[in-house]
């Protein structure tokens, strides 16, 4: 199938620019300490996780117990639940998982502690158990290096769970524009998490993973950082938002859209705001960079005088953000030029339970 | 089940508000000479299709060629396609669908009435033709009288098409908050319709149908409105945007999510911008009107020092734009107090083709 026979709008990932990211993460790494845990939640495709676990990804990292549920299915057996399972209804499966795969997840208090351990001693099995730490996003985790350890001994303290480590996302570091910024507030976590692991470690509860990490902060861990895996996502295919860091990945994924009318001041296509997120802003057409854009459900439109767009031009959007974007969508088509090479089903697309 | 049980996050409708909406639409319009098209776009749902066929709509209006198939297949016998399709790939199937529906599209361009006209003529039958006129939202449509008439005498000397009447959508006022902005825009509108419909019946091209409107206009608009149908969707469910307007409709969707994480100052949900629109907005957090919320992809907080909510508890939010988060869900689950009393599937979830 060629492009430009792809019903409209959907979203295109240009196979060379997905495969120099897998590479260029790869050199990264290599070049440090720490191994490769990759979150699921950017693109939730099975046929992308096997890829990264072929390229040498220890593990998977994911978001929600739903996605952990499909990525055992596919037979991975090393996945994180990087946050907080709560809900009553949900605490048998995570111990039914934990039977299947090796299960690793958050937890930021001791009532989570207590209800995972009876979840599990019903199933039997092991569940390994990271200890979320607050690192200046203020959302999830425990703020301080005592209630760390208050939690980790606790973990300890429980037949089927197992201390694993901590949980330390920067989230609000991710899209933080001034590098400057990044680079202190990330050494500032960076010599944090030393002194927790420290405190840890003559605690007698040495933590054997640290584990975080986004796209847009990695290139500032030092090579010997005390970070031992990185849980980055959105690099395979980056974004407007990213786009505004000068990173070493490319952009990948494009909406595609087809133009269904034309003004002498305008462009509309059918690619409107069901089929991106508009989370981290309206999307950025190609070809006509700068220029304004109006988005509506299905439709949109860039004002544009003199353009010279064409009904039943084709014409591609950067989205936004890559991750919202994706989980729109049931398929990826990956291209090379003009043919499609392969199609992906985003496996777990909508899966936010 | 009970509510209480739903895995979060998840869309929930209250049944007693979607009932009054829906008969409140039904008054309303009952004193008018105007017909119902609800739109398709707001819930995609053919057990919400049916609902609002058997309250007496006489068709469906819908965005999509892909939402029109589903539409089709559910048995639903009138159908409107408010939007262009232009896509080669997808005239053969709208001529398909001309055969099996009795189905009506939108144009803007003479280039769209020959290809149509060539797509229907392969395959036999009948295709309903409106020609899109533009009334303020520059979007798609034609800008002048001339231009209308010029394309419904292109469309009448078709053999396979039929020249049914106007799309006439005032998008830009839906939201308008100023009540006396839209009310001299829509008079206006009404105004400039009217002469519209003179010179087409002066040129012996009388329209059918003069099709539009909005949940945020319907109540607008004279009692012998030169609009025969309106195509209103939102009001079944009103979201955080609507509400800034005084119209006549309820709040009955809500998402509803579960408190993961408690500090002193702020209470955090399971359900973030991958459960929601975002494009009209963060959601309201109920029982936390007006305090900071923020959002990401997985978690939703709001700023609250003082708070008595504790991990486990559930909590809804209304979102922002209620179409647009729809689109995110394959499922809405109808309660009437703590109980589920339907689960109604979103059939047409992601189809933007």
């Amino acid at each position: 199938m060629k492009v430009s026979q792809i019903e409209t709008p959907a979203l295109i990932v240009e196979r060379s620019a997905f495969e120099n990211n897998m590479a260029a993460m790869n050199r990264l790494l290599e070049q440090t300490t720490m191994a490769f845990r990759p979150h699921y939640k950017s693109h939730k495709s099975i046929d992308v996780v096997k890829r990264q676990l072929a390229a040498g990804a220890k593990g998977i990292t994911c978001a929600k117990l739903s996605e952990a549920e499909d990525l055992a299915q596919a037979g991975v057996g090393d996945i994180l639940i990087a946050n907080q399972v709560v809900q009553q209804e949900k605490l048998g499966r995570v111990a039914v998982l934990a039977n299947k795969t090796r299960l690793t997840i958050c937890v930021d208090d001791a009532r989570q502690v207590a209800a995972l351990e009876r979840a599990v001693a019903a199933q039997g099995g092991t569940l390994y158990v990271l200890v979320e730490y607050e690192i200046g996003m203020a959302r999830c985790g425990v703020e301080t290096h005592e209630e760390v350890i208050h939690l980790a001994k606790l973990i300890r303290e429980q037949p089927h769970l197992s201390f694993e480590g901590i949980q330390a996302y920067a989230g609000h570091l991710s899209h933080e524009v001034d590098l400057e910024v990044r680079k202190s507030a990330s050494a500032a976590i960076e010599a944090d998490l030393t002194r927790l692991k420290k405190k840890l470690e003559e605690a007698g509860l040495p933590p054997k993973e640290i584990s975080g990490g986004s796209t847009g902060s990695v290139e500032l861990k030092p090579r010997d950082s005390v970070y031992t895996e990185m849980q980055c996502g959105s690099y395979l295919f980056m974004d407007g938002s990213y786009a505004q860091l000068d990173l070493r990945f490319e952009n990948s994924l494009f909406l595609l859209t087809t133009v269904i009318s034309t003004k002498p001041d305008r462009v509309v296509t059918d690619g409107g705001m069901k089929s991106l997120g508009m989370d981290q802003g309206a999307p950025i057409f190609v070809g006509y960079e700068g220029l304004p854009v109006k988005m509506s459900e299905e439709h949109g439109q860039v004002t544009a005088p003199g353009h010279k767009a064409e009904m039943g031009d084709k014409l591609r959007y950067i989205p936004g953000h890559c991750c919202t974007t994706i989980n729109m969508h049931d398929k990826l088509y990956l291209v090379d030029g003009e043919e499609v090479v392969d199609i992906w089903p985003v496996t777990s697309r909508g899966k936010s339970q």
